[in-house]
């Protein structure tokens, strides 16, 4: 019989929101009476601004017609978009990127799932803990960890714990390590990397001479703006960083599917023999042989998120996801909950009361007030006594919600 | 420095169609005047009908508005979709086939690049030849190959030729293999499997406890009703078959990206332990961690393909092609080449004349006739000796090519 992949036993459980999905679910099935508010996973509730998809809806009417239908998308994006890109999120904030750095894709969560492909399997990698479960299990079902502990935490993977101690940032590992995952505004804790932070893990990360793979997916929710918003906003970040993009939290794509990755031509690794070779080429090979391009009518959408309508737009929206951030650290703290993250994040990170563990916090907050988390351990073994609460939702509900939990 | 995946430098040169898309851009700026004529990669030029333009806008305008936006999509696809999909692709056919065993996707090209990850390294993996490229690279990638040969040819595949000596339909295996790769109508030769062809891999793959992955890309193409569009029209597949379809070849959604991939709950790998494992359970664990889902207004209109006006404008495109693989063939013979395919299939497949080498007529054509082919060599060693043409261009660029080819 054919053999499995074998690295794919290793994991832990299903997909975390698979697996709180399915909890939701049975909680529903039982009290089908109950008003659920659902505060697990981070996705969008706000209508996607009208210039986007004023944009897409034209574009999709030119796919109707011969002499403007399009085929195929290019390779890397169209080069109305990854202009479109350069211009607003790196030349208007004073960073080098280049149109052919920028490979257009289906989102960050492929993006970050895909990139471990082009590095040899021995690679020592390190991931915060807690973190973005996507990091972690694409590099278990690539064989470079061992099996996992009663923790969920993967021999073989170095963890960088991100406790409130060292106010959710992680601290330099104390030895050698490849390959580096880090996402600022954080997704989990909500905590944001300052430029100092950045700077030290790129001085590491040059004198190991590693890469660090930045999901900078939450960027647009960084309010204060002395906080770098790319990594390449820091001096020497284009020789060791890969940065992830995305439209899903800042235009609403969740649902439309778009982001981009940036590969510096500076960034090298080494082959077996010694050679040194470019990662942006090896990089474009996997592009260009596994994945086959973005709808043009998305794409269309997403260069209308630079137009001046479609930042008023993106504006309003993060305007809003962080008013109800605000209203929640303020209730929250008020209920007597210990709460960190929301200020440059759409991501709170409450501290379970009493000890409690994570998924026993879940099953409460689900039981008694009909409110949905995610529960801090499913991101990592330093994620227990911890839940993540979303702010993305409606006012009413965000509301609805804080009021259950101020009388619990 | 970061240890690369050294297995990507036995890939050779690119990509097949960036390679072709870089002379013939180089042939263009030489000859800025040259009205270049492209039947090399198989993209359509029509219109997507009308009933999935309107679909798709609606469920675009849909996204506008917080009471009807959505958000992630669901893991395996929208209902409506898979809906359609059992109905009209399977049931109407009497096929069994389930709604949770279909996965839908971004293309066929992503699927069939990916579904090697969930089998083991030491699989031995069959490839028809001439073959996909993406079949092949995926698992020079993956690190399934020694290096390439002369011919682009990699020690450890099982290469199975395709050749006019057995019609273009691989023969079965002497030994064992354990994945074997099929696709039918066939790209690039343009052969279709008839029943007792596919009735025969089903029964070595079951003695051999093998997997089919089965590419049915182009099925809407086959004209006699008597030939299977699905592998799992014939008894047994359901054990020993993955198939992926695609909406990009009889919808036209090239530029919309969207196909799905069939897992029957059957299927069984054997893990190192000698424990049986669903494949099923595996796909679904690598679909929900390394993908995203698919834009929903693409599902929406994925799923008014199905509508009689979808169906009927796909039966109108499929004609309209397979009318000019038609005028191809009478044509190409008539100027006394030797050519094959384009009877259940958009492709020819077209021997070169008086033994030149592909790449060699590949230039020829460019360069006197200012048309682009496909070089049968970048399909395998078993492709030199042949150019694929598509049938997918307008008519009057269709008789102008043939035109200047009956005029060399």
């Amino acid at each position: 019989m054919v053999h499995i992949n074998d690295h794919y036993l290793k994991l832990k459980a299903g997909y975390l929101f698979p697996e709180i999905a399915r909890r939701v679910d049975a909680f529903a099935a039982a009290h089908p009476q109950a008003d659920v508010i659902r505060l697990g996973i981070g996705d969008v509730v706000k209508g996607i601004p009208r210039p986007m998809v004023d944009a897409m809806k034209e574009a999709v009417e030119e796919m109707a017609h011969d002499d403007t239908l399009q085929g195929y998308p290019p390779d890397q994006g169209q080069d109305f978009l990854r202009a479109a890109i350069v211009e607003h999120d790196f030349d208007a904030r004073g960073v080098q990127v280049h149109s052919d750095e920028i490979f257009v894709s289906d989102g960050s969560k492929c993006d970050s799932g895909a990139v471990q492909e082009i590095f040899a399997d021995d690679c020592v990698v390190a991931l915060t803990d807690p973190v973005y479960p996507v990091y972690c299990d694409s590099n278990v079902m690539a064989g470079r960890t061992g099996p996992a502990d009663e923790h969920g935490s993967y021999a073989g993977l170095v963890y960088m714990p991100c406790t409130a101690a060292n106010d959710f940032i992680p601290d330099l590992p104390a030895g050698h390590v490849d390959l580096i995952y880090l996402c600022s505004p954080n997704n989990p804790t909500g905590a944001v990397m300052t430029r100092d932070a950045l700077a030290r893990w790129i001085e590491y990360a040059r004198r190991e001479q590693a890469v660090i793979l930045f999901d900078a997916a939450y960027e647009s929710y960084i309010t204060d703006p002395a906080l770098p918003r790319s990594i390449y906003e820091v001096e020497g970040a284009r020789e060791v960083a890969i940065e992830f993009r995305s439209f899903s939290k800042n235009a609403g794509f969740t649902g439309l599917r778009c982001g981009y990755i940036v590969v510096p031509k500076e960034l090298k690794g080494r082959a077996a023999s010694g050679e040194e070779v470019d990662l942006h080429r090896l990089w474009a090979r996997r592009h260009s042989t596994k994945f086959n391009g973005v709808a043009y009518p998305v794409q269309r959408a997403a260069a209308a998120a630079y137009s001046p309508a479609g930042q008023q737009g993106i504006a309003e929206r993060v305007a809003f996801y962080m008013e109800n951030a605000a209203i929640m650290r303020q209730q929250l703290g008020a209920a007597g909950l210990t709460v960190y993250g929301g200020e440059h994040a759409p991501y709170l990170w409450v501290a379970t009361p009493d000890g409690q563990d994570s998924w026993t916090y879940f099953d409460y907050l689900l039981d008694k007030a009909h409110i949905v988390g995610t529960p801090g351990a499913g991101f990592g073994a330093a994620g227990e006594g911890y839940l993540r609460l979303s702010a993305f939702n409606h006012r009413d509900r965000i509301e609805e919600a804080m009021e259950r939990i101020s009388q619990l």
